[in-house]
């Protein structure tokens, strides 16, 4: 800053005191219910709103209208910026790794380091190049500065390369024009310019290389749109690319200072007044302060970028770079080729969690654990009605359902399309209804609750997860299931311990008083005249005996399980059937049916309403079981 | 879905079909360099883009010219969807805790429970409310499903309460409409205004409590703006609220499915289109599938939204609800009160940790282990600079310097301002440059290295850092610049084991040839006249000597140094001071000088330039030690 010029200091304080606007306490709060918010005691009267520090507008905008059409080109930084950022910078080891991982997946493009400034990265480059580990289709980038003697040996590293794109760069924002560099506009630009001409100069020195180049505007976000248009121009004249040689023209979102709508404005209006543009292939570079990358990215491009840089799962300096497997993923929930591989998205996380030594969140977009999980009663019970509507929609049109339209309630996206189970989906905790429990016994042991066997199986296990406060896995629901409406094993005993640990839960009690040993039934022409016999071991439990007797009933009626209830009659039990249902367990002649009744059982005041459920290869069996667990449940 | 309506299914596969437009080989690729990406194996052509789901245009909109201007209506939903979506729910002492932090913060509105659904929601409720612990200002939120026993068992929660906001929810989408609820767009509008009818009916059993109510046409993201604008419509009709007593219409943006221009558009829209719009907050709850839900939130503000629902530091279902947080900070940035305590980061971040059971990001913002680290030199340098230029700025301006405005490269806030130090800022790694270890020595040791001697001691940095691919501590920065320049401790080992552990490293090696005993100097009026006499210990070391001999040597010149210069010739060396510097390493009589010496060592093809340091209470003693520590290194 010379002497009489004022300081951005200066303006800043002044645009600082003045934000009065934002906080004026004429301007009414936000409507509200109840009393209002109070003022904090944050110092915001330090931060100076971004378009007070960057006045820019757009009006002529057309990108708020326009919608993702097609991937962008991909650049991955993670071995230059991403390396850069870790408290371990990878060695040559997991450096090849990300490589490999990175080409696999498809990267036409990849920044592999600042050779002229770290040994490593200098001998890893001459590592790839050496041992041919370059695909023709793929170019590197190598980050230099322009100095002289920084570009010669950045040209020495790359000697034997086919193709590479030096990317320079300096920074141009208002702050750093003044505090880091202390120059004027002009000042810096001749920065810019200079660079330029020097690797322009330095070129012969590059062999036989097919040389590209790359210039960013460091700090772009904190510059005038205006100069950085000035700036990339006065670049783009001394490199003077061509449609068929072009050079990347990339803006830094160095920082995140505001809502992406700004920063896709001033993307629209470099991308409109770049010079030579069908020369250019214009860049973005986003970060992630503020939590936006992503949609600073997007936005960016249809404001009219070609190309984005990025990492892995949103590695980089502080926050990171714009996470390019959410990129591409978010183009396929669009129905677009994201052009690279994600279709193993935990093989992805592995090797950049080695590589980085960096966990990512449980809830990071399509990567984290917890991504396709619901927890929510009502969003499972929604996922699994969208499952079956999906399936019976792909058989009806003969479609292959891998392949068929993806519309499910709650998942944006097939788990199976990156890699992930559906095992996931559904977990139940206390705070879970009916539906996952519902569809983790159909997914995982065939059972199809009749709905309000749902309802009436859900009391027994929120009762278990309000009392252990725990998730509850499918193992448990499998054994409270079992636990509430199958015979338990010979013992007799309770499983209540095995489940809930020390939690006595009074829902858990063995098994009850009757048990069938074996059934008789004939009938004529139709099941109106069935008779029956059955062998009912009659445990006596809580009726005042303990005595075990066997005993052999029988009656009458139009079907089995009508001429069951006739029998039990002689146990004293009345019982009416008042729904009934039945499915096969699996394909085949040796599949097992499934019977769920739901029974009244008692008389006047006494009556009861309950389910009963039984499993057996035989219909005739499982369903006098359903009759026999709702009956045994009736009396516990 | 009726007979021969045509299935949500069909009408996806048609669209996905035509998705031919998105990936058109007709639309050219982005521009590019080298080779152009390959198509992938990934199945997009299963996926609908979301224009085509929900066909949606807003020419009309205005709000990416707007920007944000004052904070929105918070409202907190960690003990309901945030508590939903945890592998184990918070118990009562950890709902406790997480409420006092919320309290504590700032909100006013605060969505506690599902109480109809869970028994412990029920109890927690009912904890607040007999304990007394809900402040006058504060509202609770609780969710209900509208169905007469549920809202009947929420209003025997609320007993009790002096204000209370009911909030029900039935969803909207067309994919829902369909799988889940099979109801065309009367038969769900009609479920939400029986819900609501019901809602007024029942209010009777409210008994005292200021009652308001929400109403979240849920999936909103998936559902025609046309049709939710007409479902909540049919709400407001029958809840008729009034600019005194509103109501809250609460967006869901229950999956994120796009970029959010999209959804500030529909924002936009059903602001402009709600019917009595000033009895109505609106209100958003965002979610974050696609990384995007900070984005959204922001830009549904500048679209019209008055208040936001969310989770501290982004829990919730899947990938979690918005980070209020972020957004807090994100408002202070822009110069904006949040109205929210954030002052305290790191223990906001604690207690969410521990009441959700779930470690967030290294790289979440504002709140990651990383987010204020900078390991890139370049960046290490601008922000040293800038916060020196910060400091005389607030010097200049006699602003106290901790509400001083906020402009430092590569930091968007002032770490202090969220409970965090700078110590953080600059670590330094194999991949940075002489920018960070220039700032911890200076932070830390109040050594202010010249530019020059930065340049040399970053060799022997990036050295260290190559040898062992760690990051370079503090500590070891200090330790490397004692070894280096600064006389050992009189054993004479090297420290190179204590630094480095089992690699060696050639530039670590003991103090060197001379010690300096004694020094005596006398001069004339002015300097020019300079004698002094020294005591040096010469060990002979790698000048084919080993024998210890104490030497006295003298000389003159126009200071101290010139004459020590003319005194070491004794030892046959020639040394030429190029630039010199000094600093007083603390305030007060007793303060310690550093002097940093720049020699040209040697004569003719044998010449070195190197600098030496020194360390002493004198001024005099300081720079004779700094010659003799570059001496020392010459012969080294």
């Amino acid at each position: 800053m010379g002497q009489g010029q004022s300081s951005v200091f200066d303006l800043a304080a002044v645009a600082a005191a003045s934000n009065g606007g934002n906080n004026d306490p004429l301007l009414p709060p936000a409507r509200f219910i109840g009393a209002p918010q109070k003022p904090s005691s944050m110092p915001y009267t330090k931060y100076v709103a971004y378009d007070k520090q960057v006045p820019f507008d757009y009006p002529e905008r057309t990108w708020p209208g326009k919608r993702l059409q097609r991937a962008p080109r991909w650049c991955s930084v993670d071995l230059r910026d991403g390396n850069q950022a870790l408290v371990n910078p990878m060695d040559a080891e997991r450096k090849l790794r990300f490589w490999n991982l990175l080409v696999k997946m498809g990267f036409k493009e990849i920044e592999v380091g600042f050779p002229s400034a770290s040994e490593t990265d200098y001998d890893f480059i001459r590592m790839l190049i050496e041992r041919e580990l370059i695909p023709d289709d793929v170019t590197i980038v190598v980050l230099t500065q322009a100095r002289e003697h920084l570009i010669r040996k950045t040209y020495e590293c790359l000697k034997g390369a086919k193709r590479a794109i030096v990317h320079f760069y300096n920074s141009v924002s208002v702050l750093q024009r003044e505090v880091v560099f202390r120059k004027d506009r002009d000042g810096i630009k001749k920065l810019a310019t200079d660079a330029a001409e020097l690797c322009k100069e330095l070129e012969g020195d590059a062999g036989d290389i097919d040389l590209y180049y790359e210039y960013s505007p460091e700090s772009f976000t904190g510059t005038e749109p205006e100069y950085a248009v000035e700036v990339c121009n006065a670049v783009i004249g001394v490199i003077r690319p061509t449609p068929e040689h072009p050079m990347i023209i990339n803006l830094p979102a160095t920082v995140e200072m505001t809502t992406p709508n700004v920063f896709a404005d001033q993307v629209e209006y470099v991308s409109n007044n770049l010079d030579d543009r069908d020369a250019v292939v214009l860049s973005l570079h986003p970060h992630n302060d503020e939590g936006m990358g992503v949609a600073a990215a997007e936005l960016g491009i249809l404001a009219g970028a070609d190309r984005i840089e990025g990492c892995l799962l949103g590695n980089g300096e502080r926050t990171g770079n714009v996470d390019l497997v959410t990129l591409g993923l978010n183009f396929l929930t669009q129905g677009i080729d994201p052009q690279l591989d994600l279709s193993d998205v935990p093989e992805i996380r592995r090797t950049v969690e080695y590589c980085n030594q960096i966990k990512i969140s449980e809830r990071h977009p399509y990567a984290g654990n917890f991504v396709f999980t619901a927890f929510s009663g009502s969003h499972q019970d929604a996922i699994k009605k969208g499952l079956e509507a999906r399936e019976m929609a792909a058989e009806a049109a003969g479609a292959e359902l891998d392949r068929f339209v993806w519309l499910v309630p709650y998942l944006p996206i097939d788990p199976k399309d990156v890699g992930r189970s559906y095992e996931a989906i559904i977990r139940v905790n206390s705070q879970s209804g009916k539906g996952g429990m519902a569809y983790l016994l159909k997914a995982n042991h065939n059972l199809d609750l009749p709905k309000r066997l749902q309802v009436e199986f859900d009391k027994v296990v929120q009762a278990h997860a309000d009392a252990t406060k725990k998730e509850v896995k499918d193992e448990d629901i499998w054994r409270l299931f079992k636990d509430e409406y199958l015979p338990v094993e010979e013992t007799g005993a309770t499983l209540a311990g095995d489940i809930v640990g020390d939690v006595h839960d009074d829902s858990l009690e063995q098994w009850g008083r009757l048990k069938l040993l074996k059934v008789a039934v004939s009938s004529g022409e139709d099941g109106s005249d069935t008779e029956m016999t059955a062998k009912v071991l009659d445990r006596g439990l809580n009726v005042g005996t303990d005595e075990e007797v066997v005993r052999e009933i029988s009656g009458t009626g139009n079907g089995p399980i009508d001429a069951f209830l006739h029998a039990v009659q002689s146990f004293g039990i009345e019982a009416r059937v008042l729904d009934y249902a039945e499915h096969t367990m699996s394909v085949g002649t040796d599949a097992m049916a499934a019977s769920y009744v739901e029974c009244e059982i008692g008389e006047d005041a006494e009556k009861r309403v309950l389910w009963g459920a039984g499993i057996d290869s035989s219909i005739i069996t499982s369903s006098l079981k359903a009759i026999i667990s709702a009956i045994n449940r009736s009396q516990r």
